[in-house]
């Protein structure tokens, strides 16, 4: 791979403050970055909009609207869509939500998903934003997101135009799925993959299972692979590298980044 | 529920001598137990035999066959085979196995597992053995299991007489997946659910993921729905409850059974 796709993922590297991490983008060539609401909006939405415009760098996505199982997700979502515009880029990620307390009605809870970006689209599609469901693997399924397989998110992609709702293709979340290919295909002829990350995986995963994204050619993900097959749907847009891991985080921000940028260029 | 078709997982109170976990069973009316090799090989495989037939136990699966990307893995199976026979248990549980060490080769390890249990399937029908293929959740693709949905095992399965291959359905590992409610409809007409087995669903999931099997009504899982949903399909056998769980293993195991087993009535 070469460095003209790459965008990194602002949480791969979470310990950098916001102008260091642009900064060194600047440095090292990255074209891309994907941004985070929090630290964002720490920084101020407006000013991180004007850092990232003055540095150059394209907003490849913002991470992330969703939780449409919690309450409060309307105006929760709206804003994040109104924060993806101001910051000029044209994704919103969508971490969807899993089971409200109490409940174990997956199937409703997947109804709701549904019914919640379709009542966003048109609202997002107006200010040129759009929204990026994404799968995330069926562990998350009662906690965090049940979307869990790419046939369920271009589902209900599909009830709406591409320009409005889209899938996130996540390598992390859909190495398993022996119909992953083929929705991929599908995803890729009708302009829906709004974003492509990349993570691998690797065991034993660690407690609660979110910090376990690893190093790229690191575990058992043929990205080579994925990254052939997503540019044979078509895709052609910014390849994000989004790790979420303790040890990456544990060490200097600046060498994180670099390893980062060179387990890229060596897949 | 009542008692009649509950059938109690070793692994649920491996905390209890197999004797004692016997004595038990008889004593509480539960009728069906689900073995492990490793146990009942230290008690000797004639021995275990021999107590469960003479406490008019059934032994509903023995687990487990399988690790078929592992060397060495057509020796072990046919022994495990033969143990099965040798208990009088019809049922061999197989948890297929992930990748070679090194391997990112998902498909290859797939049609590996495959191949092994057509080499295995005749030999385990002229024992009066039936193979159930396990799919895992997808969280053990990597190290345990590459088998990941009830549809990938059905079409392993399905290559085969009824009698020699069918599959297991386990709540633990399908609950998620939105093609499992059709998978087993049709596995049920074919005949081919060998073994039903439940266990709930809590978060977060501990570290290495395989100690979170949770008491049965204490999670995310619509039990009832799924076992309304087996028996619609047909299944009339046991209802085996396996659970792995610390907590469970750090306390009296007579306790922890009798627990389990209120918890399987109160369903």
């Amino acid at each position: 791979m070469n460095i003209d796709r790459f965008s990194i993922n602002q949480m791969t590297v979470k310990q950098l403050p916001l102008p260091e991490l642009v900064a060194q983008c600047v440095r090292l060539g990255i074209p891309g970055i994907g941004l985070w609401r929090e630290p964002v909006r720490e920084y101020g939405v407006e000013a991180a909009a004007a850092l990232v415009r003055d540095a150059g760098l394209a907003v490849t996505t913002l991470c992330r609207g969703g939780f449409f199982t919690n309450d409060g997700w309307e105006a929760d979502n709206r804003a994040a869509i109104d924060e993806a515009a101001a910051l000029g880029t044209d994704t919103l990620v969508l971490v969807s939500g899993g089971l409200p307390p109490g409940s174990r009605d997956l199937v409703g809870a997947r109804a709701r998903i549904a019914d919640a970006i379709g009542s966003l689209a048109p609202y997002a599609g107006e200010r040129g934003v759009r929204l990026a469901i994404e799968p995330l693997h069926p562990m998350y399924a009662a906690d965090r997101c049940a979307v869990s397989t790419l046939d369920q998110a271009l589902a209900i992609a599909e009830r709406f135009p591409a320009g409005q709702v889209g899938v996130v293709v996540d390598t992390y979340h859909l190495w398993w799925d022996d119909r992953a290919p083929a929705a991929v295909t599908r995803a890729g002829a009708a302009g829906r993959i709004h974003s492509f990350q990349l993570a691998d995986w690797t065991t034993p995963l660690p407690a609660g299972v979110l910090n376990g994204r690893a190093q790229l050619g690191t575990g058992t993900i043929d990205l080579p692979a994925w990254c052939e097959l997503v540019a044979k749907a078509g895709y052609e847009g910014p390849v994000e590298v989004e790790l979420f891991n303790d040890d990456l985080w544990s060490r200097d921000g600046v060498e994180a980044l670099e390893e980062t940028l060179e387990a890229y260029l060596a897949l």
